[in-house]
C-alpha cells in the first residue's frame, strides 16, 4: 500500500468475479435491465419496478431527433473524415453542452432551488415558483427545459409525465415543472410548454439523482442514436462530403405501431 | 432542394411526433425496453423476445470492470482536472481501443472468416476452425477473445452463452467460439477459454450486427460505469491527486444477491 | 445564396490562394514564425517584433512539464490502448480544464478585474489589488496564477518578465501582476510567487489576448510536448502497461546548454 | 521505487528547473522559435538552420484553410453548443483522419516505400517510382498527397520544395515525389500535382520524421486557425445557428502583401 492508496465504492475484481455495488454482474445480466443497472451503477442501489420504468422511458426518450442537432451532425462530420467510430462518437458528446441538452441540468438547478425557497421560508409551491420566476425576469435569467422551436405539445414529456403519474412517482418536483408552466404562462402571456428536458429534469429530481450527472442521462440515450447515424454516415455516403445541416430528408420505414 | 440534399433513415421529425426507424417514440417508451431501442436503432427493426434479452444482457456485462482499465483512468484523470462529464466521458471512450475493447471486432473477424472459409470450401466448421488457426500461428496472428489476465473462467461468458442456448439463440459462431477455445488448447496446449469479449462476439454475429459496430457496444456499455467512476472522482477526491492504476481499495456494499 | 448564408473573417480560399487574414500563405511561409501566424490568426493583424518575441516565448514556456501532470498522463493512457494519435492529443487536451491549464484565464480575469477597478474608481493600482485581494478573502476566493508546488522561483517566469521588460511590452498588467504577489505576501504572511501561469496571464493581457482564449494558448503550447509523450509510449513501452503517476525518472540527455 | 517504474527521455523536472531534452527551457524561451522546440521535443535534439526554417514553414502552411474543412467545421459545431475551448479543438481534431490530413501519413509511406525498393533492388529511383505506380494501378490504390480539388498549382507545395531547395534540405524525398508526379502524368494522362500534403510528406522523409508522426504535425499547424474559427463562433455568432458547410462568404481584410 502506497502513499497514493486509495479507494473507490463502485466495483469489485476478483478472479472470475466482478460485482457493481456488490452484485455479481452475471447475476444482474439476465435478470436486471440495462436502464435498472444505470441506476445501481450511479446511486448504488437498484430502483424500484416504478423508478426502473421511469429510467428506462427517460432513456429511450431521447435517443435520437434526427440529423439536424449539433450532437449528430459534429459526429457524422467526424465520421465522414474516416474516424473510428468511439472518435464519431466523443465527436458527438463534446458538442452536448449549455445549449444541446444542457437545459436538463439547467431546470433541476431550478426546480430544486424552487423547492428549497420554499422549504426555507415555507411557502407554498406556487408562491416560491411566482417569487423566482419573478426574480428571473428582474435578472433577465432564462428558464430552462420549457418551450421548443418545433414541438408545441411535446409527446415526450406527456410520456414521461403521464407513466411517473401512474407509478405514483410525480410528486414534489413534477408539481413544480407544472407550475412553472402556468407561471410562465401568466407573466410572459405566452404557452411555454414544459418540453422532454424539463420533464426529464423533473423526474430525475423526483429520484434524487444530483444536477451534475443530468447531461451524463442525456448522453447514454443519445448514444444509439449517434451510433446510427455514423454507422449510415460511414456505409452510405462518400467520405467528405459537404453535410448539409437541415435540406434532408427521410428515407426511413412509414410511421408503424407496436 | 439544394444540391446537398441528402437522406437519412434513422428518425423522422414533425410537429409534436418524433419517429425512431417509424415508431413514434412516445409509444416505445414504456413499451420497449433501452436495450430493445438500441437494437431497433442500429437494425431498423425491433428485436425478438429472445435477442432482446441477450442484448440487454451483453450491455450490462461490461458495465463497470473497476477503477484499473484505461477507459476509468483515463476519464478520472480527466474529471480530476475540472472537465464537465462529457469532457470526462469523452476521454474515456477516446482510451477505447484495439488493445481495450477492440478484442470483440477482433473476434467477429475471425469467426466471420471461420464461417466464410467453411462456406466457400464446404469444410467442417471443425476443419475450418483448424486451418485458420493454423495459419494465423504462421503469421504469428493472435486470435482475439480468448484467454484472461485475471478471470480463467469468466462468469460473463458463461452467462451469455447459457442465456443464448437457452433462448435459442445460440447457432454457428457460438459452435466457432467453442470450436476455437478447443483447437487453441490442442494447438497451443494451454487453456484460453472465452473471455467475455469473445462471447459479445459470437453473439452480435449471431444477431447479424456487422464488425464495425463491435466498438459501439463495448462503448455503449461501459457509459454508466465511467459516468459513476467520474462522479465519485469529482465528489470525493481532491482535484488533481495523483491517481495511482493498481493500488485502490473497494469500499462499496459487500457481496450481496438478488 | 441560401438562408443560412454566413460570413466568415479569417481565411480566404481561391484557386491557388490561401489567404490568411488577407494574407496569401505561402508569403507568410517562410517569412514569418508560427508564433507570428498565431498572432495573425488569432487578432487579425501581425505582431510587432516585441509581440512576437513575446508570443514565440510563451508558446515555449509550457511545451513540456513532464509525465506527471494530467495532460500528459491521460494522453498516454489512451496511447496505450493503441489510439491514434490524433484521439490521444484530444484526451491529453480534454485533461486541461479549470485545475491544469486554467489558472492563465483565472488570472486574465484577475488582472483585467483590478485594472478596470483602477479605473473606474481612479484608484492607484495598488489600491485596486489591496481592494480586490480584501475582497478575495472575504469571499475565500483564490487568486490564481500564485504559488507552485515545486517551484518556489519559476525560471520561466523570470525569463518572460525579463524579456517582456526589455521588449518594451511590460506595461500596467506586469505591474499588477507584481503587486498582487507582494499583496499577497503582506496579507498572507507567505511567499506565493507568480507562476507560469501568472506570468503568460499578464503578458497575454498586455497585448489585449481576451480571456476566453488563455486556455488555447496552453494548449497549443502543450502540443509538443504531448505528440513526445505519445509517440515514445507507442513505440517504447508495452500495450495497456500500468501507468505509474509519479514513479518514473528521466532518461534522456544529461543538462546542456545552448 | 514500485515494480511500475518506469522512465521518460522527454523532460526533467527539479525544483525551479525545466529541462526539454537537457535544455533548460528558459533557455530555449527568446533564443529558440516555437518551431525549433517542436523539433527538439519530437527528434530530441535542436535541428540545423535549414531545419529550423523548412518546420516552421510547415506548421505554417497548414494553419487553416477556410470554414469548410471538417475539422473546422466539427470544432464550430461544437462551439455552437457552448463548448469550452478545448472541447471545440478536441472535436476539431477528433475530425481529422484518414480523408482529411490522413494524406501526408499515406504519401510518407509511399515515399519511403520507393526509397526502399530502390535500395534493396539497387533500382534507380525512377524505375522504383514505375514499379511501385504500377503495383498500386493493379491493386487499385490511390497514391496520397498528389492533386486537390481546388488548387491546380498549389502556392504551399512550391513555396515549401522552393525552401527546400534553397536550403538545401531538398534530397531523395523530394526527387521522389517529383518522379511520382511525371509518372502519374504519363500513367494516368491526366496531371495530378503534388500538393501540400505530399510536399509536408516529402520534407517530414527529408528529416527523418517517422511516418506515425505525420498527422501531429497537421493537428499542430491547424491549431491557431481552429482557435481562431472557434473564437469567432463564439463571439459574433448565435449558439445554436444552423451552419451551411459551403454557402459562406469571407468577410475579413482584403488581399495584403508583406
Amino acid at each position: 500500500m502506497s502513499e497514493l492508496h486509495w479507494k473507490q465504492s463502485i466495483t469489485k475484481i476478483e478472479p472470475n468475479k466482478v460485482m457493481l455495488r456488490g452484485y455479481p454482474i452475471d447475476e444482474l445480466m439476465g435478470e436486471k435491465s440495462y436502464a435498472e443497472c444505470v441506476y445501481l451503477a450511479l446511486k448504488g442501489e437498484l430502483p424500484s419496478v416504478s423508478e426502473a420504468k421511469v429510467i428506462n422511458a427517460i432513456l429511450v426518450s431521447s435517443i435520437d431527433h434526427g440529423a439536424t442537432p449539433p450532437s449528430a451532425l459534429a459526429a457524422i462530420t467526424s465520421a465522414s473524415t474516416g474516424a473510428p467510430i468511439n472518435a464519431a462518437l466523443a465527436t458527438g458528446i463534446l458538442s452536448i453542452n449549455k445549449y444541446h441538452g444542457g437545459a436538463i441540468e439547467g431546470a433541476m438547478r431550478t426546480f430544486l432551488h424552487i423547492a428549497e425557497l420554499a422549504d426555507d421560508n415555507d411557502y407554498e409551491l406556487s408562491e416560491a415558483v411566482e417569487r423566482l420566476l419573478s426574480d428571473y425576469r428582474v435578472e433577465n435569467k432564462r428558464v430552462m427545459g420549457f418551450g421548443h422551436r418545433i414541438h408545441t405539445d411535446d409527446p415526450r414529456q406527456k410520456r414521461l409525465f403521464a407513466m411517473a403519474k401512474e407509478a405514483g412517482l410525480a410528486g414534489k418536483y413534477v408539481e413544480i415543472a407544472e407550475l412553472v408552466e402556468a407561471e410562465l404562462h401568466k407573466q410572459i402571456g405566452k404557452k411555454l410548454p414544459i418540453n422532454v428536458d424539463g420533464a426529464i429534469a423533473a423526474l430525475l429530481c423526483e429520484m434524487d439523482f444530483p444536477p451534475e450527472l443530468a447531461n451524463a442521462f442525456f448522453i447514454m440515450s443519445r448514444m444509439p442514436g449517434l451510433v446510427a447515424h455514423i454507422h449510415e454516415e460511414q456505409t452510405d455516403h462518400k467520405p467528405m462530403r459537404k453535410i448539409h445541416p437541415t435540406d434532408h430528408d427521410y428515407s426511413g420505414p412509414d410511421e408503424r405501431h407496436l
